[in-house]
């Protein structure tokens, strides 16, 4: 996948936009006062560069500036220190730019009870911001008593770097069981972020203002392509873009997929827009065991947008940093809320978004409607548009993906993707059409490379 | 107990205030828009005939005018019927009256979910108003069946008499886990409301527009003490109260309950109020097996206020007709919206409201501090006024309940629930100053009952 970003970073038309080393100037008053002039107008006039506000009216960046970095790093090494896991250094890395602005910050309790009973967060203008997963920093009893009377803590990483500073703490009871119960609406053991990062975790939390020391980075070849926010804006700018449709994904990208993202920009152009922009958006965070991995999803879609099913005209592929709770409608409400921070005023949703199989009964956890309903619904997500995903399914007449037609219901072939597993696995190809050859490539590679693993062959890595 | 009402129906300073058989012309539109006008104005004026204005805007009442029952009846008899348990019976008396305005009926998926996620609902004009216990009514495969493509079924009760006409009803699937989890925050078996009406509860939800027939009664003798929201709001504009704070409870009152509400008076005097009157609002319907009896604790709230440590003058006290979910901070905000309906626009928050024991874990299901937090950030209970709860104990030095003074803690002794029950039991006395000697002597009559029900003696039964 390198070759292909080490090709194109100077192309304005890739879609896969590589990181820029400097940070972006938004000229978002600019913009934010256009759109607020253009609210009083009674014949508004379409800006083309006025994207969505963020949430809160300004988007919230948490590192420091660079000069910064010493002494803060000096200042961190003075505290208590706590140890982030992965999952954590995933969560500040969405705080660090703003993807759930207007928090600066793990939750306080204040935040945290807000999150849980209402999904959402009144500030203090009494405006309200949707906000429906806990972003939280759990502690047990030996840290607490550690940090003792401080009014900040360092966060380090598994290595004992200072990753950032946690400041104006405060450590309030972590009721795991309230938490999973209000979040999942289950607590069925099996849910696969709460066996990773709840179940063993300790009895307080803690929250705060992070100032983070340094950009979150992976040095997994990918990090390029974890545009902030800001950048993202910055790039639906220069770009032009008058609406941004956004599309969150953790599976690999099959034509039903695409022929969905076109026909989402038909109808936006027809619409009225001019220059409607897709951001295809694969989730970077934790996944559960069965799901496949970052890098191989990414070369997968390398592959598709090679392939020209989607145009690089008005595509942003970029990496959102957050781990994944399959929590069904609770869920999709923060992959829509990020999304708006980062300039979308369109999401699409599909079937049982953030959904997966309940973990001990034979059905699905979620009604696979209440997602896009939730959505609809949820207090601080009135600015945006709601486009409800359009089933698509194999059909045989025309050997392609198509919108699925009940009138002529025999035609169609419904691919799952447990059916997609089985054949990649057995290295059988789907029908013609179904998938670009080369994405469906990778992802036999991707099983081989499992199975090799299985038999205790040495896994293929995969070059980002 | 009925004799005191019999004595009492026309005084105007009886906290006992007689239900009237006409319905009351609230005149609110009258003193809305004074309330209204007085927003806009720099020095606003007090009006002391300003109640809070009801959520929605307009009070609800879905009993049909007197002379369309029996048409309503007869179409009733026509219909598919569906039995209503008791607690169901409760539920239409609860939306009959507008306690739960602006819901119109039991609730469709739409009002369901925002329940479940928001504790709140969105109306029309985008305003919200909060709404945290789901409303519903399950039927089961069955009934759904019958029902088939009906769009209105009747309501009937154990005598399969016509309780209410639903309209234009939506049947949607009942998922208890998640509704269990989303309500109380856990799973755990146990829960008294869930183990009554939930786990053996149908698939099916079933919700709609309700015309009831005709007023709810119970033919307990305390009927009459059941006043709605409209007869509630009527009587304290008939006594010019300038503020109405409520005060749930579900146990009896003992002289610490009696020094908070008359500091609250105190407070609201303090504050620039002229006439605060105090809504004294003992919950009547389900409630868990060792609660006491709502019989039982209206006999014994009549002897508290016969000896005069609350003025009559300045209090009502009436029945809130709603079953109890025990669900903490989610049934909180319930209590104190229904009241705001009701023209409260103070509650008084304790601690731990409408909490319990974990029924599996040896503690408190939910934090003692979480109610009050809770309800004052709930959406839509934005204009109620929190008033907290400030502990009161027993003053060893004066001999009489007092707010507890730190400084000298060693002179307080806290007489829990458990305690107070313990000695009532053992037909003991609590120390002189806990509760006056006539509100003692029902408890103890009350437990006698029970032990002589118990040894197979005939329970004594309680004339109200």
């Amino acid at each position: 996948m390198a070759s292909m970003f080490l090709k194109t970073p100077v192309q304005p038309t890739s879609p896969f936009v590589p990181k820029h080393n400097q940070s972006f100037n938004l000229s978002s008053h600019q913009s934010f006062s256009l759109k607020k002039q253009n609210r009083v107008l009674k014949n508004p006039i379409r800006i083309s560069c006025g994207l969505i506000e963020p949430d809160g009216g300004k988007l919230v960046e948490l590192v420091v500036p660079e000069s910064m970095r010493d002494i803060k790093k000096r200042e961190a090494n003075d505290m208590v220190k706590i140890k982030l896991s992965k999952i954590d250094l995933e969560w500040v890395h969405v705080l660090s730019e703003g993807w759930a602005s207007p928090l600066t910050g793990f939750m306080r309790e204040s935040e945290f009870l807000q999150t849980l009973h209402f999904n959402s967060l009144r500030l203090g203008n009494g405006s309200v911001v949707n906000m429906s997963l806990p972003i939280v920093l759990d502690i047990d009893d030996a840290q607490k008593n550690r940090i003792s009377g401080s009014t900040c803590v360092a966060l380090v990483d598994a290595d004992d770097n200072p990753v950032a500073i946690l400041n104006n703490i405060e450590i309030y009871k972590h009721n795991k069981e309230e938490r999973i119960a209000r979040t999942w609406g289950t607590t069925a053991p099996g849910l696969p972020y709460v066996e990773e990062a709840i179940t063993g975790a300790g009895d307080w939390l803690i929250g705060g203002d992070l100032e983070v020391i340094q950009p979150i980075k992976y040095h997994d070849g990918l990090d390029r392509y974890r545009l902030s926010p800001s950048e993202l804006r910055a790039e639906f700018e220069k770009r032009n873009a008058d609406a941004v449709f956004a599309f969150q994904l953790r599976n690999p990208v099959h034509n039903g997929h695409a022929l969905l993202m076109t026909d989402t920009r038909r109808r936006l152009l027809e619409m009225g827009y001019k220059n409607p922009v897709l951001l295809l958006h694969p989730l970077g965070g934790f996944t559960k065991a069965d799901d496949v991995p970052l890098s191989w999803r990414m070369k997968q879609h390398e592959k598709v947008l090679e392939d020209g099913v989607l145009d690089p005209e008005n595509t942003v592929v970029s990496i959102f940093p957050s781990p994944m709770h399959y929590a069904g409608p609770t869920e999709v409400q923060w992959h829509a809320k990020a999304r708006i921070n980062a300039g979308a005023n369109f999401y699409i949703v599909g079937r049982d978004p953030a959904g997966m199989g309940h973990p001990v009964e034979k059905r699905d956890l979620y009604d696979a409607d209440h997602g896009k309903k939730v959505l609809s619904m949820a207090p601080g997500l009135e600015r945006l548009n709601i486009l409800p995903f359009k089933v698509a399914a194999y059909d045989m007449k025309q050997q392609k993906m198509e919108f699925f037609d009940p009138s002529r219901a025999q035609d169609f072939l419904f691919i799952s993707g447990t059916k997609m597993r089985t054949l990649a696995k057995n290295k059988e190809n789907p029908p013609d059409g179904f998938m670009c050859p080369g994405g469906w490539e990778v992802l036999v590679e991707y099983y081989d490379s499992l199975a090799a693993k299985d038999s205790g062959r040495v896994p293929q890595t995969i070059s980002a």
